[in-house]
């Protein structure tokens, strides 16, 4: 594909399901403003362009408002940069700006969802759910993110109120991301790769339990891609035949994940590097009570960088329990597919992602070609 | 699952659809007395007692001789340990012993089976068909293998037969695997790997056609497992983000598998290793112009054992190409699943792999237990 630098931007389904008069939900685990929710709310021409993403999500664009309802983290973006832990250049301040777009509800912590959304409450459209200035922190990091609500929690919520905030046959369109299975991925660690594959499973749960009450619903559950070449079969000799076994124990006795264990190895300023790495980061972090002289080594080297501290306790666990990975970036390997409730047929059998898309917008008949127009006009 | 030392073996799939009065197929580019053909042709305690496999494929066991027509390598395992090539500790002559197990036809080399299919004709069963002592050769090493027929070739030539042979409403269960795809991947060798894969879809797509011509035909394409971690996205240097590239033209510029080079290098007794390293295996046989030092070095080292030169040599061209390699052994990637024909629709959707034999067992209506039977009275 050649793609001309004046990049033409091109309506979104959200956009298009918003002209059909549905309301439209984001729930993600990353910043709103990362690459999969900006995607579906946003037409800037990179995706690191992460202040400006955050001022279309906000309403402040050709299309004014699309999103009826944005939960996850990346507060950072809509904070002034005059304002502590900021991500802005500028000074707009687009929480301040909020009501201006319409958002009726803010909510910054785990209690403020949970307030609106007790038994019979609902949270009330438009609103925004911004519950860490970066990512939420992953599922394994349990006591960072007592403030923060589960993916499936939100989801949930996020269904409760698309419903009772909808008119009769209004509708909605919610994309739902576990954003940070991905993430794990990347840093090679199986820890917390796995803990956010467990929530996003627990989220799917919740979301077919609510198409099993609401049969004219469709749920479509995808990936964008594989990351890490991640596999059972890891080969410990290079030169000898894998023996088939894993070890899930290896897994379960970690407690933290790489993210945020090797900024305490890499910012170490005590006196016994090689003690502190061998009981709070391998034992008590990792679960890793036969550290190899290698291993001690390396890590009590104070000039190791710490994007390689973290790769290596991700190897370090994972060839514990004989899992391997190719690449800290994505592969190009096939990808599942799910689908459930109305006219989940259509998605049956093999597809090119992008028909992904073509699928969504035959079944919500919406017409993207008209929001293309208003974008470019 | 605990397996019982005293294992009742099971009916097979083919065994069942005989005792139907189907006629039965297998063609494979392996040893015919390999893993996958034998599990539904043969019940020995282990996979490589492949003599015995071969006694009862010929059908000198219970049950008789089961299967109508059998294609691929494998020879060595029917010819008595009296005759050169011979894999057998006995002195058993399956091929002489044939006729008395009702084999009419015998096919050593493509002209064989030329002869026996051109225009009208067609192989006349109960058919053996053995073109190697071993497996056949890779499709990359197109000089190994003129008298072999392909697998496509075999496969077109098999439902012809099985078509031709059949008596009213008699029809046929075959069973055709690609079996040296798996090979090549163990291998970590992307060029035999490739070709293969190549011939594999030339023999989906003939099967296809079949399909389309006789509609009351289930067509079902899967593999037991992925092999070798195999992806898109290889990271060149440990520590920094891979480039999301891929240059297929290096597989194109290689012309023989690592599986013949290896042995060519580690049995080399000339003069100049190292010359005859860099002209007629990385030149002539991979392509590769630009050998490094180290390779050069490694591959001159006579002490290295030949198995290990023939995963580098695969790794020397994987990494050109930007292809990644977790293991030499299997993983536990989900595989892809393919139907096409009548009741395909029963193969939609995600599946253990168990279920694929209970979907045919359902689709043929065959009474597995009855043979179970037979074989443990
Ligand atoms: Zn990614
Ligand atoms: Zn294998």
């Amino acid at each position: 594909m050649v793609v001309d630098p004046d990049q033409v931007p091109c309506g979104t389904i959200l956009e298009a399901a918003k002209a059909l008069g549905m309301l439209t939900g984001l729930v993600v685990t990353s910043r709103v403003t990362h690459a999969t929710p900006a995607s579906f709310s946003a037409h800037v021409v990179h995706r690191d362009l992460e202040a400006d993403i955050a001022t279309h999500q906000i309403g402040d664009y050709v299309l004014g408002r699309q999103v009826d309802l944005m939960m996850g983290g990346g507060k950072c973006f809509f904070m002034p940069n005059t304002t502590e832990g900021s991500c802005r250049q500028d000074d707009r301040d687009l929480l301040g700006e909020r009501e201006k777009y319409g958002w009726s509800t803010l909510m910054t912590s785990l209690k403020d969802m949970n307030d609106l959304n007790k038994d019979s409450n609902y949270i009330k459209l438009p609103a925004l759910g911004l519950f860490n200035l970066d990512h939420l922190n992953y599922m394994i990091d349990t006591n960072l993110r007592k403030d923060e609500p589960t993916l499936s929690q939100m989801a949930e919520a996020a269904l409760k109120a698309l419903k009772r905030n909808a008119g009769p046959s209004q509708g909605f369109f919610l994309m739902i991301e576990g954003s940070r299975i991905d993430m794990g991925a990347h840093n090679n660690d199986p820890v917390a790769h796995l803990h956010e594959i467990l929530e996003y499973h627990a989220t799917v749960a919740a979301v077919r339990k609510f198409v099993k009450n609401n049969p004219n619903t469709l749920l479509i559950s995808t990936s964008d891609h594989e990351t890490g070449g991640f596999t059972l079969g890891y080969q410990p000799d290079p030169h000898k035949y894998p023996d088939y076994q894993w070890f899930p124990e290896v897994i379960d006795r970690a407690t933290a994940s790489t993210e945020i264990l090797a900024p305490k190895v890499f910012g170490y300023k005590g006196k016994d590097r090689r003690e502190y790495v061998r009981t709070e980061i391998l034992r008590d972090g990792l679960g890793i009570t036969d550290p190899t002289k290698e291993e001690l080594d390396y890590l009590s080297d104070p000039s190791v960088p710490q994007g390689e501290i973290m790769v290596f306790l991700g190897h370090a666990i994972s060839h514990r329990a004989y899992l391997g990975w190719t690449t800290i970036g994505h592969t190009g390997l096939d990808v599942n597919l799910y689908a459930e409730g109305e006219n989940s047929s259509l998605l049956r059998g093999n597809h090119e992602n992008t028909e992904i898309g073509q699928i969504m917008s035959e079944y919500l008949n919406v017409d993207l070609q008209a929001i293309t127009k208003k974008l470019t006009k």
